[in-house]
């Protein structure tokens, strides 16, 4: 995203009462991800396992934390939360309310491809790009930014490109991240209805071609899914997640923030994915239904499993057992 | 709720076939929630659980059954089943396709604050309330006498005030109980796109300050969300529980009605909260994703864990173990 | 569904490259499902377990693979993929732009009874039947052909009549089955906000008189739910599955598809149903709450359940124990 003016760090660190590391006039006029750094940009970085991104980076400059610091040859805003710095630079250079509000009524700078079936009650924000032979129906609402490709179909009720979930907290208090980025959406997708697709932070959250999802997902902020994957009624899938091509997963399943999940990977419905799966084959979690009687039994003692699992380890060490 | 008249209780037990207990021509003007209650209302108590809100209490005159009648003091109306006899007088009362329906086209008495954005698609009821600042997004719908703080945030496709799933039984069959409460948002609150919070069956719903709430989460009646909890998307939190402050709750949970959790609770993702939580701290549920091939004879013996443990403890008790 | 012509099986297999069995000049001019078949209609056959369907079938023909096929004796188009041939004979005889979709500002056919509250913002499809004393808050939609019994209450933000998730794959690629059901829903039902119920791939998804449904509900394509069960919110069933009377549904649970439950069943919140139910009773699955730090180890052991137990048998097999 572009900003207002060109800023030089020191203009920051003053303004908001950071630290600076490194040449103090580093200017930057745009903000960018670590991941998708541009130039004359400026990112944050808090967390270390995103370190090596910096290698190669074409940030200007960045804003991390006093630890981070020391490892990091760029020029720096030095703060303990460099998120909320960031994100206060992109409140200064958005006016919001005309960022991210828009009237259904009257959307501007939308492209339709040939062929589309858009329905009277659909919801279309500002600069949304549609590609041909798309249909999308009623009470269907797509956020400023979208892009939509070819011959997509969006059942009823859908929201595409909604803010993500995306909170810090600053003194204690929830403070909501603004979400620049969109949600871009390939060719032959179908997505089912009153399904919710979360915009990017900053970049694009991406479903990419042949996708197939059924009703009330939630696709969270940043999450990338591969070619031809199908995904079942009621799952969630939590911010960042990488999902490759071809996988199949299961109705009612949650997927954690910030893993991967390689191609042909298959999900049993219901399944808790808590980690990265790097192997293809099939992959489920939970119990399944039992008469309330024996379930009662069986999961009150499933509190008691780690101690009884140590008791039998214990019991064969006293009798020489392996 | 004011009723159309003022009744007397031997008025309702001659027009029910209900019993009496204590002064005939006690009266009352209102209906009222046991937990809230108004001079010259009458409410209904179906669980002893309840008994002791009737100590102090401002009612008239209450609905209850024989059981429970031995224990009260307060003029009553005796029958078997006394929320189906409350409902009854409800319904009396209103016209419902007057008090619940609205014609979003023209919504009557709805009071905006300064600078609200809200979208061409969105349906307003009757005498809803908004303040200052809000954003709403397209497709949204806020039931009648709802009330809406401050720089709230409500993303498309959600719905506030629908009615809760509230049902008795009444010779077998599922009667629906008139939903008259609402839900007040507090100030400061984002809800995400396509959730839902149902309207109280008579108080009212509760989202404090500075609560921040997903994507496709469902709220039940009677909820009450205390100041700066985050709920991650796909949760569903059932009837007339109550969360505490600074909570987060994971994604996919499901949280049981009627029961309480204190502040400063971490509920991880897809955890079945069951009971009451008063110890602040964070809490889980379930078992994580594996292999199908693993899994599938983990999860048989799961059924046999019960069998296993009491074993395993007659195999100590025999060898004389501790 | 009634085809534009009538066709032989030749002239299929010719078009297709598909083999033939039985008379060559077989025809039909419509197509059914194999549990309601139609005279002079074709269906498609590949699963071994619906075999019985064909006995004193109505069907003209059938679809079929070659390992099906030695056991069939009506006249048979014979391919890998019947499913896939079945939808192309389906897509050739609709115009999908005027079958599937419609605008909501102009329905067409829609028959409406007596005493309606229909909100400005609702969408109803093209030959639409709702019943007498229907309400329908705003943003709802409802999809061509669908029916609507008496007394229905259907919350905001719903969506009836959305196609079912059906897909196919042809050359490693999903393709989408159309969908030319619909959704029956019966007397006195209620459904609650943002739930979805998606039309049967042919013949009819079915709600049954005094069904309860509570928010955020899936609802596959082709389930059929029986009369007075109630479903609390959250909760998803799966394709073809058919649930009895009189159960209840715990919020949050997941329903397999093509499973079928008896009357007066009672699942528990957040249950995991892999199989049938056939025993009215009380179901549960899954494992409660608990602190982090022993859910951590608890958790990690259910990994090592089969070989702990297996473990448990073999020692008591050594000691003589049974």
């Amino acid at each position: 995203m572009k900003l207002n003016k060109k800023y030089s760090i020191k203009e920051i660190a003053d303004l908001y009462d950071c630290q600076l590391a490194g040449n103090h006039a580093a200017s930057f006029d745009s903000v960018s991800s670590l991941i998708n750094s541009k130039p004359n940009s400026i990112s944050f970085l808090s967390d270390s396992s995103h370190m090596k991104l910096l290698d190669n980076t074409n940030l200007s400059c960045v804003i991390t934390t006093p630890e981070l610091s020391t490892n990091i040859s760029i020029p720096m805003i030095i703060t303990d939360n460099p998120q909320f710095i960031f994100s206060k630079i992109i409140r200064e250079n958005i006016d919001f309310k005309e960022y991210c509000f828009f009237d259904a009524s009257k959307n501007t700078n939308v492209t339709k491809g040939d062929s589309c079936l858009i329905s009277a009650n659909v919801a279309i924000g500002d600069n949304v790009k549609i590609g041909n032979n798309v249909t999308i129906y009623p009470n269907t609402t797509i956020y400023n930014n979208c892009e939509i490709g070819d011959r997509v179909i969006i059942h009823a009720g859908s929201v595409i490109g909604s803010d993500g979930f995306g909170l810090i907290k600053q003194n204690n208090v929830w403070i909501k991240i603004p979400h620049i980025g969109n949600v871009v959406i390939g060719n032959d997708v179908e997505i089912g209805a009153n399904t919710t697709i979360d915009r990017a932070t900053i970049d694009s959250t991406v479903i990419s071609d042949n996708v197939k999802i059924d009703n009330l997902v939630h696709i969270a902020h940043n999450v990338q899914i591969g070619k031809n994957t199908a995904i079942a009624a009621c799952v969630g899938i939590a911010g960042s997640t990488i999902i490759g091509g071809n996988c199949t997963i299961g109705g009612g399943s949650g997927i954690n923030g910030h893993i991967e999940i390689c191609d042909n990977v298959h999900i049993h419905g219901m399944t808790m994915v808590t980690k990265s799966i790097n192997k293809p084959g099939m992959y489920a979690s939970g119990t399944t239904v039992e008469p309330v009687s024996s379930w009662r039994k069986n999961q009150a003692r499933f509190k008691e499993l780690d101690a009884l699992a140590r008791n039998i380890k214990n019991e064969k060490n006293k009798t020489g057992d392996v």
